[in-house]
C-alpha cells in the first residue's frame, strides 16, 4: 500500500516531506507542524486561544459524541478520511435533535505519512466543517513509528445544542411508528471497496459521505413526532434497525421492495454476494416518527438533495424485541438480524 | 513485543480471548464487545441512552479538550493507558479553569489484543475517572488489522463547566508573574522509559500520573490571580515555559536549583544523557500568577497530596518574547528551548 496520492496543496513552507516522530514529541517540531498545517487551515478564535482546551458558549442542554475514523484508503471516490470525519460528527450530533455547535479533532499521524497527503486531508477537512459552520476549536496530534496507523487515524468529539423539545431515542419509539429511510443506501461501502482495487470491481459509484443536520433540523423545526434517528454507518440499514428495535423492546417490519438501492450498487452488490441493507452508508439515517406524520416528514425530507431520495420502508409493531422482518420482492419476509461477523474492515 | 500482561480481570463471559476485526464491524459481535467490556465498567445513565451520542446539562460557559493517548507500553508503573486517558483528561480541564463534567472515549483497538488486557484496562480507566466523579458517557469502538495500533490506542474529549472568572490564557500573563511547578519533574518519562526495558535501567520510579483538579479548583476557589496554567506532559517543563512565553511575547526567567527533581530521577536521567526539564510528566502543571498571591499559591497547592511538593521557580519579565532562561546551580544562565527534536516517542 501506499500512503501518496497526487498532491494538490502545497507543503507549507518550512515542513519536510513526510511527517516524522518529532513532530509527536510536544517540542519545536510539534508547534511547527501544528502551526502550518492544521491551526493555518482551521483557524477559527477558539484555536487562537493557544490552550490545552477551549472556551465555549454552551446551551442548557448539549449532545455530545465522538467518533473514531480509520477508514482505508484515505481518499475515496465522494471523500476523504477528514471529510468523513466532520460529517460523520455532524450525523451523530443530528442524530440526537442537536444543532451541531464545536467540534475537537485528535490525530494519530504514522511516521513517514507524506506531508502533501496531510495537508491535502486537513484542507478537505476544514472545507467540510466551514461548509456547516462547525468550528474546529481544540486538537491534539500523535504520531506513531512507521508501520503503524495506515497514515493517519482521526478521532473527533461534537458538541451541539439539543434543539429538539423531547428525547430522541430508542426509548421513544412506539408501536405503530413509521419507518423512513433518508435516501439510497450502500453507495459509501461500495466505494470504498472499489478504491481498494482488492476485490476486482471498478465502478463510478460515489460515497453517499454527507452531512445530514439541515433536513433532521427542519423536521425538529416543523414539530414532526420524531421518536428516534440512527445514522446508517457500519452495519448498515439491517444493523440500525435491529439495534433500534433491540434497545426499544418492539419489532420492525420492513418492505425490502421499499428500500431504495441504485441499480449500479444492487449489480456491485450482487458480483460481491453482498446484500445492500449491510453495507455501510455515510449521508443516510432512518427515522422513527410517529404514523400520523408520515407523510410531513417524507415532504420535508425531499426538500433537500441529501434526503430527496426519501422513503417509507417499514412500520413498527409489539413484540418480539429485536425482531425485524424484511418483506422480499417474491412476498415472504424474512428476518434480518445484525451483521454477524465483519462485512468489511475498516469502511469509516 | 507482547500485548499480554498478567490478567487481573476476569474476560467477561461470551467474549474470545483476543479481539476480532469483526469487534468492529457495526454488528452483533461489536454489541456484545461494547456490552461486555465497555458499558459494564462505565455504566451510567448517559450511556444507558443507548444513542449515537450522549444528551447532557451543560454551564453557558464551558471548557472544550480532546488528547489522543498512544504510550507504549500500555502499562507502566504507577498507571496504564487507561488511566493516563482519564486523567490527562481531567487536567486539561483544570488548565483551562474548569471543572470536569463528562469525557466521551474512542478505543482504536488491534486485531489479537488480548481481551483480558483490554478488559484490565478499561477497569482502570472506570476506576480512574470514578475517583474523579467524570462520566465517560458516550464512546466508540473501532478496530484496525493485526500489526497496527500496538494495542490500542485512546482519545478522549472532555467538557468542563468554567469556574473561573476570568480567562486562564497564554493572554493573561504579565511581567511581574510569579512562576510556580506544582511538585517533582520527570517521573512519568522515566517509569516509561525503565518499563520498555530498552535502556538498560530498572527502577522503582513510578509516574507522576494523577488528576490535577482539585488544587486548581481549590485556587480559583480563594481568588488567586491565576493568569495561566499548563500541564507539563510531552516536552516536560522546558515546553511548557517556552509555550507561554511565546504565546504571551514575554519572558520567562527560572532558577534550576529551585526546580524540584527526586534524586533517583535526577540519577536516571544523567545515566540517560536526559535533562529532567525536558522530561515527561502526567500529574504536574506551572502556574503564572500575580506576584502577590505566590505565596497563597504555594500555601493551597500545599494543602493537596499531588501538588504538596510545589514550588516558586521563577518570574516572568517584559521581552524578549519566548526566552526562557535558568540560572543554574553555578550561577550562569542558560537559555531553554522546546525539545527541538523528539527525546522518547509514544510517552502519551
Amino acid at each position: 500500500m501506499t500512503l501518496d496520492f497526487s498532491p494538490v496543496c502545497p507543503i507549507p513552507q518550512g515542513l519536510p516531506d513526510t511527517v516524522q516522530l518529532a513532530h509527536g514529541g510536544g517540542g519545536r517540531a510539534m508547534k511547527q507542524l501544528i502551526d502550518g498545517v492544521f491551526r493555518a487551515a482551521f483557524d477559527n478564535p477558539y484555536l487562537a486561544q493557544e490552550h490545552d482546551g477551549a472556551s465555549v458558549e454552551t446551551a442548557a442542554r448539549s449532545a455530545l459524541t465522538t467518533d473514531s475514523y480509520v477508514v482505508w484508503p484515505l481518499i475515496f471516490p465522494g471523500g476523504d478520511i477528514g471529510r468523513l470525519a466532520v460529517n460523520g460528527t455532524v450525523n451523530d450530533l443530528a442524530m440526537c435533535g442537536a444543532r451541531p455547535r464545536y467540534m475537537t479533532a485528535g490525530f494519530i499521524l504514522e511516521e513517514g505519512l507524506s506531508m502533501a497527503t496531510l495537508t491535502q486531508i486537513v484542507a478537505s477537512m476544514a472545507e467540510a466543517a466551514s461548509a456547516v459552520d462547525l468550528p474546529i476549536v481544540t486538537g491534539d496530534v500523535k504520531v506513531v513509528d512507521k508501520g503503524k496507523a495506515d497514515g493517519l487515524y482521526i478521532n473527533t468529539a461534537g458538541v451541539g445544542d439539543l434543539v429538539a423539545s423531547g428525547p430522541i431515542a430508542p426509548s421513544q419509539v412506539r408501536a405503530g411508528d413509521a419507518v423512513i429511510v433518508s435516501g439510497d443506501i450502500g453507495r459509501h461501502g461500495i466505494a470504498v471497496m472499489a478504491a481498494r482495487n482488492e476485490l476486482g470491481l471498478e465502478s463510478e459509484i460515489a460515497s453517499d459521505c454527507a452531512p445530514l443536520a439541515d433536513p433532521v433540523l427542519a423536521l425538529v423545526d416543523a414539530g414532526i413526532r420524531l421518536h428516534c434517528l440512527r445514522d446508517l454507518t457500519r452495519g448498515g440499514l439491517a444493523s440500525g434497525l435491529v439495534e433500534v428495535a433491540e434497545a426499544s423492546g418492539l419489532s420492525v417490519a420492513a418492505d425490502e421492495v421499499a428500500v431504495p438501492v441504485r441499480d449500479d450498487v444492487r449489480a456491485a452488490c450482487e458480483l460481491l454476494g453482498l446484500d445492500p441493507v449491510y453495507v455501510a452508508n455515510e449521508g443516510r439515517f432512518v427515522a422513527f416518527v410517529d404514523a400520523e406524520d408520515a407523510e410531513s416528514t417524507l415532504a420535508i425530507l425531499k426538500k433537500f438533495d441529501v434526503s430527496r431520495g426519501s422513503a417509507l420502508i417499514g412500520a413498527v409493531a409489539d413484540g418480539p424485541a429485536g425482531r425485524v422482518t424484511m418483506r422480499g420482492p417474491l412476498g415472504p419476509a424474512r428476518v434480518i438480524d445484525m451483521l454477524s461477523g465483519e462485512q468489511l474492515p475498516r469502511i469509516c
